[in-house]
């Protein structure tokens, strides 16, 4: 939603959602004033996205007169915003402080830390710093936007430190359903910021680099100011399984696959999953085939990069598995999440071009739906299964581990990193109050931890943590090419046609004497099956006529009033008839 | 979607889903022919509803000249239907057959077994049988309908024994998450036939009547030709816990919750749930108030028909909490599934009119979400918790338990019944499959278990089960008190809209000349802001006006060919200008 929205007191769901049912977790004592700490500068910090939502995820800080970004990701739309392709954070606050920001850091290449970056770099172009993989994704999402020849792009590797005017950033290495994740220790003259981005703790992960939890140790010691934290899975109890875990259920499940060809669906970007794949097709003599755009693109960028070691001649095309019985074959694919242009969604309901399933195929949907999607991976499951295919899915077996660490990994965190202030993020107010609860067990004090709204600033010195003036922040919709031109009038338009339709009454009058020249006809589209209510639409027609011809009789013979009575009036009829409620769209043209 | 629809291969999500993609589960031999089994008469079960998805139960019995059904459900529309209220199956094959039908039997009183009751009598008017609670039940749906006058009910309970032409039916007790449930044993010529309806083995009911395990026995040990089972909870291993846990659970929070005011969202239909919270706000001194209309019809209905116990003086009227404190109080609300008009989403969102949340109450959500209701259930979660209120929701304390049999309870019933054939019902493909895995672990033979969908009819000799010609069914949407008009051509028109919107091309044309008189005119409604694109709406206008010209200067002037060209051209230029495909609607007036 516009910032507009936002301040007209309407959420996404166009819903209320005014500031006072909003809870800071706890607020510094009313005493201190800002003026007090106007003196001597401070640290700030600024959630753009993230904060109270899962998805596009965008933190600023400030110190002085210099600023830099983390992370400019994506939401994807819910059901509650048709036609909409892609949400972005508002960029209101970022532009008006363009000349201030000193780069953009990203610490992974998902979709929900780099999504928005490229309409960020039609904004504001500063240098952007990530790691190998993640900077060669950015690459490709540049490409498609040709934004590559403008973009400053700066490669760093966890170790590295980077200046951004008052700022030292350091990059930390951790584990994530992604390879090259990184977290960052911001140095500020008030005191050192950790910020994990997505992590979990895979102490056996598949690239062999465990996460750094050494240096989180030794920040810890020299003392952490500040620790923001995901707390995606801050619900979950107990300890993220490894990856490595789910390579393990794939040798027992390309077993007992047998003879039978195997069809595995994941998420495109998880490279540490498809290289799993690779390695137990390989040890049981299979070919692999890769099926969707972002798969492939997946498979080129983490070779050409390094990320995947694929052994010679194990891939084929897929133009090529007829010539390769079913017990020769792995199919990688997309579409794990049942989504309905996906592969695996087409291979389901027998409508994709390349692959046919038959009772000798084995599949195995490694990953759990998301929030939303049960349904619709449960209809592909169900179409599986009407063509009496093996399908293994969601729980039954340890095909699917979480990128993000759960509440033991969460405390250990906090354990190393000991800090002051604990700010989660990454999180619906449900995992962000949890997360925090974690922390209160932890020792952390509650007044030290502070749970935001995106808009909200915050101030940090050594000695406490404070909620300034909130800034611009929102949702943008991005649909088609358009950036922002969809807003809530258009959204409840658009809801209020797909429940009941329109229906458009449309006259002709003759300006001077008022009389109706041609129509009044009505048309309607969602509404009834017209051909089966003919008797409705010509009732309806007979209403407008009448409505015209009183108005015109009156004084009421204005356009506009003739237009309010024509929808109060056929939208009555319609209501009494039908008990719905299209929309009524009046034109009345004029000669 | 009409019996039309489903022959045109299209199922409900618009995909298609032609016969050859359907699996029975195993065929009885071909060298058997129909006319072989046209001499003896049989037994033959027609499936219109409830088989390969989950709601709309609807099940017909035929032996030779008679037929009766059993349940005549809804099911709630998903996504992929805006604007339907309701899905009722499709009575073409009950009303070809009206003359036949000797009865109606209800298994229990929920929305997926009595829902499209009202309007199967508008079609044939026969003698219902169910319970006590049940009928009552029914009969409020009656007098919403206004059919109460013409309605036969017919209380029986279990033990009772009805004639229905050619077959005997008994009513035998279950146990489900409503009192008064029954499955049935169907004595027919050819062998008894037990159907479960909805149950669950609950060995300490509420209601201290457990599910009646001797009957199912004696009929085992006589001999029973074919069970049909409910397949909900076939996924789920082990055994479904005891309403009498959620009670425990219950004493438990209350205790915790302290002085905080307690309000429990719950399923309205669920008597024993009510009867629990209402037990336990009695025993530590609290008043009960009752908020959702479907609730307090509950309450009435329950006490009304001895199904409540509630004690004197313990309910009051929502309108006086405030002269309470809120350690005195328990709010019963509907709502559980984050339903966007119910009690509770309100409360959340600070929208209700009498119960104001605050952070000294202390909220249980007594469900499970429903698939398809997660995120909403996690949307009214969040703003709850974002009131500061505390929220015990989903798995974190046994405050929910299923009112369907898991697999254990599944393979007892089909021990004690041992049945001859299986036939799994009331489930999804997924479900289907795993209770007929259950069944093979069983020992029953895989040819003897029947895998059907909605419209399939079988035939059951002593010797055989056999797949006959599918009969017609479907699905028919009710939309407002539009029974079956809206199809899948409005449907479509209605997702389309809800995509990109419409524009509306306009004009008024002098038919003798051929001149524009008035127009054209765009109209858009959903699709841009007009305003900020003024530029946009400007170009498609000066577009329509040089279509029309060319359309009226060439021979291609007839009014079709101009709409088309106009159609096109339109939304040629709107994709170009903005990579979206509005719905285009030309219309041209004619003087």
């Amino acid at each position: 939603m516009s910032n507009q929205d936002r301040q007209n007191g309407k959420n996404a769901y166009g819903k209320r959602n005014s500031k006072k049912r909003y809870v800071t977790y706890r607020k510094t004592p009313k005493n201190k004033t800002l003026q007090q700490h106007k003196a001597k500068e401070s640290v700030r910090i600024a959630f753009l996205g993230g904060m109270n939502e899962i998805g596009k995820n965008m933190t600023l800080y400030e110190y002085g007169g210099d600023m830099f970004i983390v992370d400019c990701g994506l939401a994807f739309p819910n059901s509650d915003l048709p036609g909409v392709d892609i949400v972005i954070p508002d960029f209101t606050y970022v532009e008006s402080n363009a000349d201030k920001i000193k780069g953009i850091i990203i610490t992974h290449g998902h979709e929900d830390h780099i999504g928005g970056l490229a309409y960020l770099l039609k904004k504001i172009n500063v240098p952007i710093y990530s790691t190998k993989l993640t900077i060669g994704l950015i690459k490709g999402k540049f490409e498609e936007h040709n934004l590559l020849k403008r973009a400053k792009l700066v490669e760093v590797k966890p170790g590295d430190n980077i200046t951004l005017g008052k700022f030292n950033v350091e990059f930390i290495h951790v584990n994530h359903s992604i390879p090259d994740a990184i977290a960052i220790a911001v140095r500020t003259p008030s005191g050192i910021i950790v910020q994990t981005g997505d992590f979990k703790i895979d102490t056996t992960p598949v690239d062999g680099e465990m996460i750094d939890l050494a240096r989180f140790a030794e920040l810890g010691k020299k003392g952490v100011l500040a620790l923001l934290s995901d707390s995606t899975n801050a619900e979950r109890p107990g300890y993220t399984q490894s990856e490595k875990s789910v390579g393990e259920s794939f040798e027992m499940l390309f077993r007992r696959a047998k003879n039978k060809r195997i069809v595995v669906a994941t998420f495109a970007s998880n490279i540490h999953r498809v290289q799993q794949i690779i390695d137990v097709a390989q040890s049981r003599g299979r070919k692999v085939a890769v099926i969707g755009r972002s798969l492939e693109n997946l498979v080129n960028v983490g070779s050409e990069l390094g990320y995947l070691n694929i052994p010679k001649g194990i891939l084929i095309d897929i133009n090529l598995i007829k010539n390769y019985p079913d017990e020769k074959l792995v199919i990688i694919t997309t579409g794990s999440q049942g989504e309905p242009m996906s592969a695996l969604t087409k291979m389901a309901f027998g409508e994709h071009r390349k692959v046919n399933l038959t009772p000798n195929d084995y599949v195995i949907i490694s990953a759990t739906p998301i929030p939303g999607n049960e349904k619709m991976v449960g209809n592909v499951v169900n179409e599986l299964m009407k063509r009496n295919v093996e399908v293994i899915y969601e729980k039954m077996y340890d095909v699917h581990v979480s990128g993000h660490a759960c509440q033991e990994e969460l405390k250990l965190i906090m354990g190393l990193v000991k800090p002051k202030y604990f700010i989660p993020v990454h999180g619906e107010q449900k995992h962000l109050q949890k997360h925090a609860a974690l922390a209160v067990a932890m020792g952390i004090n509650e007044e030290n931890i502070f749970i935001g709204n995106i808009g909200d600033k915050i101030e940090l010195t050594r000695n406490q943590i404070k909620k300034l003036e909130p800034v611009p922040a929102g949702e943008i919709y991005v649909d088609g090419i358009g950036v922002g031109d969809v807003g809530n009038i258009v959204l409840n338009d658009r809801k209020h046609l797909s429940e009941d339709g329109i229906i458009i009454v449309v006259a002709t009058i003759d300006s001077s004497s008022g009389y109706v020249v041609s129509g009044p006809d009505i048309v309607s589209r969602g509404f009834v099956y017209v051909k089966e209510n003919e008797g409705l639409m010509k009732t309806a027609q007979n209403t407008a006529c009448r409505v015209i011809k009183e108005c015109y009789d009156s004084r009421y013979n204005d356009w506009n009033s003739v237009k309010s009575r024509l929808r109060e009036e056929v939208s009555k009829l319609m209501y009494e008839k039908t008990k719905r409620k299209p929309m009524i769209l009046p034109i009345l043209m004029e000669i």
